[in-house]
C-alpha cells in the first residue's frame, strides 16, 4: 500500500504554489499502488493525483515515462495526463523525491474479471499500440527473457527453498527461452505491466489505463502475453480460453496480428509468465517475514507457465491462423 | 494503512444499489487510518467514506459510534455523518464485515502543527462537548485508568525489553494514577483518540473531526488531556506551552473550565500519556519484527508521561486559575 512518504503541508502547499490547481480542498493518501506513492488532491480546478516517485523508479527514466503518458494521452489514451506547472514543466521535485502531478481518472479496476473485461481491454490495448507507434523516445525492456539469466542469478541459490526442484527447471526454462526467443516481431511502445489494477472502467468500457513504469519498447505481442498471463486465469489456476478469445479478437480488430505474432504467444506467454515468477521469487525471498504487506505468491506463476508450455500453437488462446 | 479488505465489484455495486448516491464514478482505497476498511466512493450524487469495520472496533458499539455521528453532525460538529440507505439504515454490511457509509469532510490534516491549529482545535473540541451534552447513549471507557492494570498485566514481563526498569516504573505509576484518579468532574461524551489526523482543516479552521471509534463517556476534561499529549509536544519531546495555553484558551471561549479540572489536568495528562504508553507498549511487544507498518514507539510516551509528572499545577500548560 502506497504512502511511504508523508509530505508536510508546508512543503505542498509550496509545491501546489507552481500550479494553477486553485485552493486544495483535500488530500487523500492511495493506498492502491506498491512502488510509488499517491496522493489524491481534491483542489477548485478538479481532481488530480500527485505521484512522488520512490527508489524502485529509476530517475533518468522519468522524461520517458512523462512525455509517454502526455503523447498517448494527446492522442485519446485513457492514460494519466501529466499536468505541467506555470513554468511549463511537468517533472518537478517535493520531499526529496521526483514527483509529478497527473489529471484523475474516473473508473474502479475491476476485483474480478469478466470476459467482457477481457473484450474491453484488448480493443485498449491496440488501440495504446496504435497511439504509441510515432513516439520517439527508447527504453529498452530489461525485463523480458535476454534478462532472465542475470535477474534469476540473484535468487538461483535460494529458489528451491519455495518449491523443491523450481532452481534447475527455472534454469531449463531461461535457457529454453533465451535460445527460442522471438526476433523480428512487429515492435513499439509496450505498457508490460497491465494487470486489471492498472485498468480503470466504467461499465464494461475501459476508463483508464495508469502505472506505466514499467513502459518500454519491444515486441507488441509481448504485453499481449503479459495481459493473456494477468487477465485470463481463473483463481483456481484454470485458463478460461473464453477470456483469452475476447481479448485477442477485440486486439485484432484495432490491429492486425501478423502470423509470425500468432506463432509465438505461446512463447510469448512463457516468457511473460517467467518474467512475473521472477520477479516474484526475488521479492518473495527477500521479503521481511509477517510483513504487513505480504509478497506474491511466485508459484502462480509457475503453474501458468506450465500451461503455456502444454499449449500448441495459438489455438490454445482461443484463435485460428485466420 | 487501511485496505484490509478488497471488495468484489458485484458486491460492491449490489450493496450500493440499496443508496441513493447514484452511479459510482471512483473508488479509491483510503492509505490513512489503521484500524478499518476505508475507501472514498465518488459518485453522481458526491463523495463518500465507505468504512468497512474490521475486528478491532466491537460490532455491539457500532450503533454507539454511528448514532454519536449522527447526533453531533445533526449539531453543527463537522464530523463524519452517516448516510442511511433506503430503508433509513445506516449500518449494513459488506464483506462479511459491518459496513456503513459516510458524507465525506473537506480538508487536509496537520502533517505540520502549528499554534493556529491548537487554537482552532481547541474550540472544535469544545463544541463537540457542548453538542454531545445531550446524547442519550452511554458506553465506558475501556482505556482509562481503571483499566491500566488489566492492559498493562499482558505485557508486564516483557516491558523491561523496551527500556530496562520501565516494568517496574509503570507498575508505580498505575498504581499512582489509580489511587489518585480524579472523581466526580464534569462528564459527557469524549472523542478519547483526537489526535491530528483525525482532524482535517481548510486554512486555520478545523473543517472536519473523525474516527469516534474510542469515543465514550468520560471527564470532558480527558479529551483536554489526550489532545494536550497528541497537539503540543514538539517532534523533539519539548512540551510548546504556547500551543497549549492556545488550545485551551480557545476552548475555555466556548466552554468554562471548573476549578477542579483545572486542578486535574496534570494528573489528566499523565493518564492519558500511560493510555497511549500502554495500547502502544501492547502493540510494539506484538508486532512483527521489519513489518511494513511500523509500531508506533511507547518511549515517546513514557517522556511525555515524565513531563507531566513534573508539571506544578495547570500553569505548567499555560493556565491561571483565573
Amino acid at each position: 500500500m502506497a504512502v511511504y512518504t508523508e509530505v508536510a503541508d508546508a512543503a505542498l502547499r509550496e509545491f501546489l504554489e507552481e500550479y494553477d490547481l486553485g485552493a486544495l480542498v483535500s488530500v487523500i493518501g492511495v493506498a492502491e499502488g506498491v512502488e510509488n506513492t499517491n496522493y489524491l488532491l481534491i483542489a477548485e480546478r478538479g481532481r488530480f493525483i500527485l505521484t512522488l516517485y520512490e527508489k524502485r523508479v529509476r530517475r533518468r527514466d522519468l522524461p520517458f515515462f512523462l512525455g509517454l503518458m502526455r503523447h498517448l494521452s494527446a492522442r485519446g489514451v485513457p492514460c494519466p495526463t501529466p499536468v505541467a506547472a506555470r513554468d511549463g514543466e511537468a517533472l518537478r521535485a517535493l520531499a526529496n523525491r521526483p514527483a509529478a502531478v497527473f489529471g484523475f481518472l474516473e473508473g474502479v479496476w475491476p476485483r474480478r474479471v469478466w470476459p467482457e473485461h477481457c473484450r474491453a481491454l484488448g480493443g485498449a490495448l491496440a488501440d495504446l499500440h496504435l497511439a504509441g507507434r510515432d513516439y520517439p523516445a527508447r527504453r529498452a525492456n530489461d525485463l523480458s527473457a535476454p534478462a532472465f539469466r542475470a535477474l534469476f542469478a540473484a535468487s538461483a541459490d535460494r529458489a528451491d527453498t519455495v518449491a523443491p526442484g523450481l532452481a534447475r527447471a527455472l534454469e531449463e526454462e531461461i535457457a529454453a527461452l533465451e535460445s527460442a526467443w522471438p526476433d523480428g516481431l512487429p515492435r513499439g511502445i509496450v505498457h508490460a505491466d497491465l494487470f486489471p489494477d492498472n485498468a480503470f472502467f466504467r461499465g464494461d468500457a475501459v476508463s483508464g489505463i495508469i502505472d506505466f513504469y514499467f513502459a518500454c519498447d519491444d515486441s507488441l505481442a509481448w504485453d499481449l502475453a503479459i495481459c493473456l498471463n494477468a487477465w485470463c486465469f481463473e483463481a483456481d489456476g484454470e485458463f478460461n480460453v473464453t477470456k483469452a478469445r475476447r481479448l485477442l479478437a477485440a486486439y485484432r480488430e484495432r490491429r492486425a496480428l501478423a502470423p509470425e505474432e500468432l506463432e509465438a504467444l505461446p512463447l510469448l506467454c512463457r516468457g511473460a509468465a517467467a518474467r512475473f515468477l521472477l520477479t516474484r521469487l526475488h521479492d518473495w525471498l527477500r521479503a521481511p517475514r509477517h510483513a504487513f504487506s505480504a509478497p506474491k505468491d511466485p508459484l502462480e506463476y509457475w503453474r501458468k507457465l506450465r500451461f503455456h508450455r502444454s499449449a500448441r500453437g495459438a489455438a490454445a488462446y482461443g484463435l485460428d491462423r485466420a
